[in-house]
């Protein structure tokens, strides 16, 4: 009989947004009046349209499958050299930030990236992640078998767990212990938290120092608002040589439905074997790609491109304003009852304490059942989580001012 | 220092279609007159444009994203319901096949299942594949550590190959020993042979027998033109209890460079944990789409249930009447210059024996140089396939014509 991998056996109940989404779909059986009043600040999906220009570069490119010269089959698994030059030119080399178009590798999604990378990296890996922070890290690893058990807290034998609280300001020290992978996440999600060019600067020190490799998740960099803040990793000197960067149209082009993201791998960042010898981590992903992929559809790299057009840009800024507009008002109606409040000036989060000693879930269900508004429980994210609630800002402009409005009648 | 993933280290120069690529590319810098000349023949591409009803509702659902109301964000991990029922009625429960739309996962492609399906699976398996084969089915295992080292002949260590030769009309047979995980593709590619209902019944009673799981690749399905032959393993009684089948979009509706595809995997499918515990590999599998992906664009899916529509489905009949006259045209000008041929009535690919003792790659050479047309060479496809060819269908008829008649010419 196939075995199957019993790694997937490790893994805790559900997944957190599926779990959240069940709960909400309990809520909503039971008081079907409450249905109409809801509002969805749970997880951090986009619910403004996409830019005009990339609706029009989609339905162009839609159009050139429907006519033989311009049809387009089988591309280069990698991306469209239209696509990855755009990018390496637009977000790297126009900031003076040396990457090649081929050390761009389009995806369909960030989340997947984080699932994929670990296809080209060993099993003997010590892994450390930030607690709290976006489950899929954790998960992925579980799933490869880079975890032993599960803890009664929810956390996992085996992986580096590195604090973040309101004393570090979110942003963790690199730990006293050696490991080899690193996952980064700024802007944070889910705590809202940037690293200052200091603080990333010594996790490329420790990086270099011991070899590892750091995994710099950068889907929410258009949301940086302070100029002094690292958009890239590869902002920082030596970056080049420990660390890969993931990026998302998600949350700045709306594309969380339409599936597109990319990932920065240096020809100069190594890995070893078993036995010391050091490889470049390049052509390993260069051919995960060429075997187990053919890309990303056409239209939908047409449409990836038109966010970096003139019309594409500034509709994206547009985007940005707006939900970073509804942070605000969200951020300013938290404090404004007294609630401790972080994040939501450089990402489209906001990170509260519990009021009054509530765990998380309590105040999920609170906030659900009085406010009738969905947040997530910041448990979810890590045992460090614990005592928190994510608010997102992705939402209309009404929803979140009834949200500030619902927030001051309860309190 | 991140430890890299060793495997890869185990696989073979390029894979195959890059390493063509690369060949062509050279001939056609060293012969920029016989550029123009050049007809492709080799990679499985499709040419023709999407069916319209596809293109339409693409277009409609890009609009669809361009307006609040109708706004698509994170679609649910395993595929769109509108897109599932429609796949499990139109193409099983139609035929009398009791497939639940729940037992449909939405993905981006057969190729990319392929990889993705190994993240559930134990790496203990015995694993069997046919040769020759798709070389994703192979590489894939290498690449997650179910092989040992790679043999002088291209195969590797600790795969069962299970030969596919003329003799047995491509078509092999159960093994005598034991495996727990065992590749299928009818109609195949490379050789266009398709299976009988006895000869996957054989196979059905073989994975009943041993507890061993059957992946099912049906990518070629739509081009099964004789009554008698099974489009799908779940037309034989018992196969829900031991096989996946992986389909595809590319094929039928031209969708190879849109990327949609989809596996069945039945609840009753069962794999074994190391200490022999049974369990359904269905809860397995929805788990490893929630954590690891947000499925497919919402204009692919849309463009992929268009294909359903009446209109959609004469559109595809019609592409698949085109490719297979093709077909025809190909394997009729090969027989006619005394070529052993193969394949071709059930499938877009035509399997050809090499003349007078020449190698595939000899035989890839030749008719580059000689014809300017690109075929694939049999070997690329395992140690079986030396001595052979193969010639894709999927080209426009002008083209197909004209390889015909320069068959004709040299021969």
């Amino acid at each position: 009989m196939a075995y199957l991998n019993e790694n997937y056996l490790k893994l805790q109940a559900g997944y957190l947004f599926p779990e959240v989404a069940r709960r909400v779909r309990d809520f909503c059986e039971a008081n079907p009046d409450a249905v109409k009043r809801l509002i969805r600040c749970g997880i951090g999906d986009v619910t403004e349209p996409l830019p005009r220009a990339a609706i029009n570069a989609m339905k162009r490119a839609v159009d050139d499958l429907g006519n033989r010269e311009t049809f387009h089959g089988y591309g280069p698994e990698q991306g469209y050299e239209f696509l990855r030059s755009t990018i390496a030119q637009h977000d790297y080399r126009n900031h003076n930030i040396d990457i090649a178009d081929d050390e761009i590798f389009v995806s369909d999604g960030s989340k997947c990236d984080c699932g994929y990378i670990l296809d080209i990296l060993g099993e003997q890996n010590k892994v450390a992640v930030p607690d709290p922070v976006y489950p899929v890290y954790v998960d992925t690893n579980v799933m490869a078998g880079h975890s032993g058990a599960a803890k009664s807290d929810g956390s996992y034998e085996g992986i580096v767990y590195l604090p973040c609280t309101a004393e570090n300001g979110f942003v963790p020290e690199p730990p006293k212990e050696h490991v080899d992978l690193v996952y980064l996440c700024f802007p944070n999600n889910p705590t809202g938290a940037v690293a200052s060019r200091e603080e990333l600067s010594r996790w490329v020190d420790y990086a270099r120092e011991h070899e590892s490799l750091l995994l710099f998740d950068a889907a929410y960099e258009a949301y940086i608002s302070q100029r002094e803040i690292p958009h890239s990793i590869f902002e920082i000197p030596g970056a080049r040589e420990c660390a890969v960067e993931l990026r998302s149209f998600s949350k700045n082009g709306g594309f969380t439905g339409v599936r597109c993201g990319f990932t920065v791998m240096p020809k100069s960042v190594v890995g070893r074997t078993d036995s010391g010898k050091k490889l470049p981590l390049h052509p390993l992903w260069h051919r995960r790609w060429s075997t187990k992929a053919n890309s990303v559809s056409y239209p939908v790299q047409r449409g990836a491109e038109a966010l970096y057009s003139s019309e594409g840009r500034q509709q994206v800024r547009a985007l940005i304003e707006h939900y970073m507009g509804n942070a605000k008002i969200l951020r300013d109606a938290c404090a404004k009852i007294g609630m401790e409040v972080f994040g939501g000036i450089n990402a489209p989060y906001i990170w509260v304490k519990t009021q009054a000693g509530l765990t998380s879930c309590q105040m999920f269900d609170h906030m659900l059942r009085d406010l009738n508004v969905v947040i997530t429980p910041g448990s979810g994210f890590g045992a460090q989580g614990e005592g928190y609630f994510r608010i997102s800002a992705f939402n209309s402009r009404e929803n979140v001012e009834q949200v500030a409005r619902r927030l001051q009648e309860v309190s």
